[in-house]
């Protein structure tokens, strides 16, 4: 079932197709909103991106049966989210970003206030599309408490502070660097899976097979994500290099070194495919993205 | 039925109380959660205020004859949505102010990424109270729902960026200046009173009178708010006054004169005490709430 970038990226099409005209449409202007601002929000929501995550919210209620048009406006909710992070994460005050997907960041273009304000507006306009648009309400309920608890004080916004805390503390042990990963994008990947599941009314032991390939698979492209930073090509990745070193951040390749990063990762993505080996052909997506993450270059 | 401020204080200050306990276990250190981060997030949200927003919630929920303890945790959700604005429209990129209810704002305490972050916090955290609390679940996913349209990109969000707009455009009618309050405090007001009207099983009938109370009593609040920046008295207020006039901001004794706005704000109030009348005894302490309004000097 091994699948290369070019395999993984012609099963997905269809999917990423979809989730591009549903978030075009979930931040069209409205009379009710500024033009700057839905600009501001639709600027870094439509700026592309690999939609890794909305695609894992189809992907999985897929595996489980369910239907994907169900499913979508989780999967784009989510894209809001991870949207809304990056926009605060580039700020000036926090990472101070100039560039971001090949283009100038959030605040570059809108400035400060418009920036903080978008990144409140896609934050907030996810929870309204999932609590309106998903079905049964409980169902809804429970999709608002799993994506607010992966992206609050105790998921992604405690990574981002405790990765902030760690810069100046200076370089931890696995266990710690583990610890923020698994916060700040461990978790929201991982509501990925939890919140397709719930849509497609799987069973409990469904949706745990389902998140701990979500784990290891986030965990296994944050690795990634970290090697590229040390030895990717900054014209195939559309932002700069070396920007975890010049932060004094820590990284996997720092930790371990580049060979044992690299082993750790494809040892995530075995564990991640024996998760939903049990799925059969239902999985085959999610087999093609993990083999992707283990190819990746950018 | 009328009041004044003590005895609207009286009326509250019981469930004031209850509102003050549950915030402050709401945002108890979590083991995932670094100190630092619970600790800004509860600098901002403990740090007194008139709790309006949240009283409005369970008062809603009592006039319809709900059990207020039902209607806690969506009340404390509604206070950090609040706050969370209050911490982003303090930061030097926005409004920059240093003194917010008689002490240093978060950003000047924690720093600006951390004052982001509390802010992205206490916003998330809101919804997972709601959708993890409020039974049941089907109300839930209606007040996640309520609240993320009234704080969202056509609501709070919208309004701020109207507001920050209408800085550099120069002053407007009295149309534009009330659709942004709508959107900036109004809607967000109202929520309140939808939320409480829910929670409770109210008719729509009900919810309709209570969210035309809340309306009425939110601008007539913005514009007695206007009023005190003008004529208030600092030591009073916990915070410097004059300062729409040096931001060059909007407001409706520059737009009607002092005199006229007072008239228009008792207006209001009248409006609102009308449109709860049919609850009777019920409604006693939102006819309260109503009048302090009127009287407040603070």
């Amino acid at each position: 079932m091994a699948a290369d970038g070019a395999s993984f990226e012609q099963a997905v099409e269809p999917l990423r197709q979809r989730i591009e005209d549903r978030l075009a449409r979930y931040v069209q202007s409205s009379p009710d909103c500024p033009p700057r601002l839905s600009e501001a929000m639709a600027y870094s929501l439509l700026a592309g991106g690999k939609r890794l995550r909305p695609l894992l919210v189809l992907m999985a209620c897929e595996t489980c049966g369910g239907d994907i048009e169900a499913a979508l406006p989780a999967a784009c909710a989510l894209e809001m989210v991870h949207t809304y992070s990056l926009i605060h994460d580039d700020l000036p005050a926090m990472d101070d970003d100039d560039l971001r997907r090949g283009r100038p960041t959030n605040h570059v273009v809108y400035g400060e206030a418009l920036a903080i304000l978008a990144g409140d507006g896609l934050l907030t306009r996810a929870f309204e599309i999932i609590a309106e648009e998903i079905v049964p309400k409980s169902v809804a309920a429970e999709c608002c408490a799993d994506l607010a608890s992966a992206a609050g004080w105790c998921g992604m916004v405690a990574g981002q502070v405790a990765d902030l805390e760690a810069e100046h503390q200076g370089i931890a042990n696995l266990d710690q660097l583990e610890a923020i990963h698994r916060r700040k994008t461990g978790r929201l990947l991982c509501s990925a899976l939890t919140m397709g599941a719930r849509i497609a009314g799987a069973t409990l032991e469904a949706r745990n097979r389902l998140e701990t390939y979500g784990f290891a698979v986030g965990l296994a492209f944050q690795i990634t994500d970290d090697l590229l930073d040390v030895a990717g090509d900054p014209a195939k990745l559309g932002k700069g290099t070396q920007k975890d070193a010049q932060h004094g951040k820590l990284t996997y390749p720092a930790l371990l070194g580049i060979d044992d990063s690299r082993r750790r990762a494809a040892r995530l993505i075995d564990d991640a495919c024996r998760a939903v080996e049990p799925f059969g052909e239902k999985a085959r997506r999610l087999v093609a993205l993990a083999d992707y993450v283990r190819e990746r270059d950018r």
